[in-house]
């Protein structure tokens, strides 16, 4: 029995509920399209005053259609939507599109129709895409649900909008570009079928050779990067959202709270979950189409062969700026250049055939250079001029690219010589790109993906050690004691101490003579913080005195920062090694769940921004990779004869944090600042713990 | 009289050298564009087989032709451009386009046969452009000297480029897209007119309203420099250059060297220059489209008026990402706007108007919006659909910009839908943009173009105080010693002191006698710095002690050092205050001179790439621009609770130091390795200051 879901794609016969013979009507375009794009199965218009559209019967209503029947396309208005799906269940069918607009989006009337939708899917066991989308489209089934006027050519890229604008648009473009896609999904409200299941309708589609995901909110954040992490492997995922930089960032006062925000979080998933993300809609396009269309890199050096040298320069310092480079050529592959190109052509790369060669030479010398063992890919650019026929250049570049089995892309720079050779590309394989910048883009999206596929894999390991129970008898306590917000930073390091953090010996004094005996139990020296209602950067305030080495000197710091005060009391700390210091930290992200920070800590951390994320919990591979891509990280290997920390003891402690936040979602935000990590194989000391509650812990 | 160059666009006859009858020569096209594309003087086909070329009758040669004519176009092969441009000479012509290939680009030939050009140019009081260039058009004028089929329409960009074929390729794209220029000059090799004549001569042009340059390599960098920045505020310049990341970039020992190179110099030029850099000619195109037809925005606030939620999201975050703020419009026109669009319009901003709003709704709803106080500029957003006609939809946004001195683009999300609205946009002065990304990029260059406008003053001003001959009789003494290469350090404090930057008393020592005799004149504590050749980094060898209390240890410390070795020494020296550590050093671009290094300083440097870089000299402001720029300047200003540094002590330094490399061309590099940064008041350290030389002091 297939998958539920993937009657969407396939269904035995189609109900449009709601459809016209008006053909200014959009439920007629929904009639015609299935009808006139190809679909092979039955076609029912639904709509209680019977007759006909375009020679179709019209039934009153969805009970009276023969069978077989697994797919409804609703398009009735908002409020008629729950009965006309009602009846699709009584009728027993698998699956629902439904267009009408006017549900969650339109106010709170609209989200109350629209959470019944969803109750009644599952009462008769349908799934439901919508509402407020514009259907789906398959150009090899094929089939086509929607009201847009054209389907584009069939090709290989697929794609899953939360915007039936954007699968528009997208459309108007591939039409005018000759670009082919294999599946279009517009998912709209996704009160049932989820951008995850988007991912997974794509990825069972063998045509799909990549995913290209639109994106406004992301619904089940976990969800998601679970799905996208199990499939990214066989098949690339890129995507673009929108909202990275809005208000999704919540404001805390602390300093993870302020780095952070949705933006970080969404990026952190996207790395964990195996997601190339873009920017922008064309950025989206001019990737997918590479990865859709070419095989992958087996490295990083490119050949540009070109009829200019200004556009190769400019794709050059791209390239470099992305991360590729370009190949050097052999002599023996020069000496064969030179007896395909024109005399005077340049034969390094890029290799210059100046400006006007033959449209044949654009094939020999490509593939003389993709038969180079130094090179992994190549670009074709082409500027149009008089004397070389551009669409020739462009079956050349066809031809060279179907022979190889390495990635080719071209860019033409024109505009009004160039539409028929757009086609010719497109059309058979070989993505265009106006601009060279973009189709560097391009490549650097191929060899991305292509190092992606090969990373280890970062499924999060169990972390050995951790006393969940005492962390939640500590939590409990606390909770009890101060209920929402900031724990005393006692019992803080008493729950990272739980998980195997390593807190040096500390207690809270109430006076000085309290101070002098836990001084003398933590041995000298010793650390002084004052604790305060309402004081969260001790040391602005001088409320930390380090490295107190005597009784004398911690009677003097806690009478100073005490004062006469009742409210204030001091933690007596024993003193931590010396040792870099970095700042680690979690918080929480609405969409996404835990989300872990390292980077250097004290005051650098606000002037250099020096900090990684991650989704949390994270394995040892991940949690490495975190450090190491901050300056911090590089520091603690040990920078111009410094002594390396123990940055094992940091990836440990950063598993344990991140353990800990996992099991406990109660933990709003923690920050170790610092975490002092002396020399290697000398641990690391989470010398200040913060923590704050969201939640009574389970 | 007018300016020589002036005749390069208005001249009172052409004369065509090398003009063939045959259609299949550029030569002949030449003359066809002249004739066809508009040329209202006289135009003389010259070829010694005389007859006639598309009904103008051709001269043996030049000196046959009557006046009046000024511009010569010389196509004939290169061997033959010499005496052609010598009959040029004699004739009397005041200009000559060199289009003839084959010169520096072909070898070394080529090379000296383009050296002769610019002798006969002087000889006879010419100018030349060229050679190797498709030669220049003037849309307004007309006058169209190439062998490019099309001419676009007039416009207001203009535009100079190195490259031919980028010019080439740039016209076939503003055809397509009914994109007008101004006035199009292609340089060639710039034997003579060089990119800053090319500036000269678009700022000169009344109908030029922003100035666009492809360039490879600048050939007269501090020119360039002058002139743009004599300029930039009354025309925006907008720049790419190919070969940013290239071979440009010196390998130098040094960290200074090492993270420096021709991108950095190119920047740091841009920035003086009062130059828009850009990275692509797909951005220039964007940006300067804008400029060349909208008024400039008097702040940063952004209305979008849209049909679709997601490209306009997309457009917020880029819009975010490059410092633009959505404008929060004021309740009187929100209600305005409810009046005006459909009646479940989104009214907040961006202004939805969902699937199918009337197309004049665009010019109702942006008129009102771009009406109120809080509203600084507009991008409308349109996605195609069946409802709205696209055409009508740009018509209305083209009407609103006519009427409103606010600037406004236009992005339609499309492509088979959009060709005839593309033009109805761009030929009536508001610029299309495809994609959401890119109209906030030129909404942000029209606004990082009015900031520009209105920033201070950033011309170099003199120093006070600098005894440049002591510091010259210093460097002759240290070349006559070392010659080439890094002088001892002692030597290069003292240079440094005679332009007035603070050096602590120091002296070198051969032996413990020696060390323990100068630091009683240092005063202790002192620091000792081991002297050895091939040394270069100290502190990785040992080779640093610092706070040497008394005798004693100055005595362990050189001993320790020097050992038995008689090649080393040990320089004895005063201790620097504590302070913050800072890094100040300058290197020589080869194409834009003396360029200065500010950032943070010990090890931080190699990991943070905390740097920022300006030609040198450099006036106040632009020092403190600079050291604010990193976040060492950050640092030094007092971060949560520190003192702050002496920032005018820093300021003072490095003007003092950019003098010293601007004044003597003879130092190719400089280091101060720690600049040690007092509190405020109290000054700011050179303690170790390294210096190479590379040819004789004059």
């Amino acid at each position: 029995m297939p998958d539920q879901l993937s009657y969407f794609f396939n269904p035995r016969g189609v109900a449009v509920i709601g459809a016209s013979s008006n053909p200014a009507k959009l439920s007629y375009g929904v009639v015609k399209n299935l009808k006139s794009h190809g679909y092979q199965g039955a076609i029912y218009p639904i709509n209680p005053k019977g007759g006909d559209i375009l020679g179709l019967k019209v039934y009153p209503t969805i009970a009276d259609v023969p069978d077989p029947i697994d797919l409804a396309v609703i398009m009735v208005r908002a409020q008629l939507v729950p009965d006309a799906l009602r009846e699709c269940g009584k009728r027993g069918l698998k699956v629902a599109i439904v267009v009408t607009g006017g549900f969650r989006e339109a106010g709170e009337e609209g989200a109350s129709l629209e959470s019944s939708l969803k109750g009644i899917a599952e009462t008769y066991g349908m799934r439901i895409i919508g509402p407020n989308c514009v259907g789906v489209m398959d150009t090899h089934a094929p089939l086509d649900t929607t009201f847009i006027t054209q389907m584009p050519k069939p090709g290989h890229m697929g794609f899953a909008s939360h915007s039936g604008a954007i699968v528009g648009g997208a459309i108007d473009w591939a039409i005018e570009m000759g670009v082919g896609y294999s599946r279009i999904l517009s998912l709209g409200n996704q009160v049932d079928v989820s951008i995850s299941d988007g991912v997974n309708m794509l990825n069972d589609d063998p045509h799909t050779h990549v995913i290209s995901l639109y994106a406004e909110g992301i619904p089940n954040g976990p969800r998601f990067v679970e799905t996208a992490a199990a499939i990214y492997r066989d098949k690339p995922i890129v995507m673009v959202k929108a909202g990275r930089t809005a208000a999704g960032a919540r404001a805390v006062a602390s300093h993870t709270g302020a780095l952070a925000g949705a933006g970080r979080a969404y990026e952190a998933a996207c790395h964990r979950a195996g997601v190339l993300m873009v920017n922008s809609l064309q950025e989206q396009n001019d990737v997918a189409m590479a990865l859709a269309t070419q095989p992958l890199p087996q490295g990083r050096r490119v050949v540009l062969v070109t009829n200019a040298g200004g556009p190769a320069a400019l794709a050059s310092d791209q390239l470099d700026e992305l991360g590729l480079t370009l190949a050097d050529l052999s002599p023996e592959t020069i000496a064969r250049l030179g007896a395909v190109t024109p005399h005077d052509a340049q034969l390094s790369n890029p290799v210059d055939m100046l400006g006007g060669p033959q449209a044949e030479m654009y094939y020999d010398a490509l593939k003389v250079a993709l038969e180079d063992k130094g090179v992994d890919m190549a670009m074709a650019l082409f500027v149009p001029q008089a004397i070389t026929p551009v669409n020739d250049v462009a079956r050349n570049v066809v031809k060279v690219a179907q022979e190889t089995g390495k990635p080719v892309v071209c860019c033409l720079v024109g505009g009004m010589s160039i539409p028929e050779a757009i086609h010719i590309l497109n059309e058979n394989g070989v993505p265009f790109y106006q601009d060279p910048n973009r189709a560097a883009r391009a490549l650097a999206g191929l060899w991305q993906y292509a190092e992606l596929q090969r990373r280890s894999d970062l499924t999060p390991t169990p972390v050995p050690g951790v006393d969940r129970e005492r962390a939640r008898r500590i939590l409990r306590a606390a909770w009890k004691t101060r209920g929402e917000g900031f724990i005393d930073a006692e019992i803080a390091a008493q729950v990272a101490a739980a998980y195997g953090a390593r807190v040096p010996f500390s207690g809270i004094a109430a006076n000085v003579e309290e101070a002098v005996l836990l001084a003398q139990q933590a041995g000298y020296p010793v650390v002084a913080k004052l604790i305060a209602p309402g004081v969260v950067h001790k040391a602005d305030v001088g409320g930390i005195a380090l490295n107190l080495q005597d009784a004398e000197a911690v009677r003097a710091a806690t009478e100073r920062m005490i004062g006469g005060d009742a409210d204030r009391s001091v933690m007596i700390q024993q003193m931590a090694p010396q040792g870099q210091e970095v700042i680690l930290g979690a918080q929480r992200d609405p969409q996404f769940g835990p989300l872990l920070m390292f980077g250097m800590g004290g005051i650098y951390v606000e002037v250099f921004k020096d900090v990684a994320f991650r989704l949390a919990p994270l394995c040892e591979t991940d949690a490495r990779d975190m450090i190491l891509e901050t300056a911090a990280g590089k520091l603690l290997q040990g920078v111009r004869g410094q002594v390396p920390g123990d940055m094992e003891a940091v990836i440990d402690t950063l598993r344990r944090i991140g353990q800990l936040v996992a099991d406990f979602p109660c933990i709003r935000e923690l920050d170790i600042n610092p975490l002092i990590v002396g020399p290697a194989g000398h641990g690391a000391w989470a010398v200040d713990v913060r923590m704050a509650l969201s939640e009574q812990p389970e």
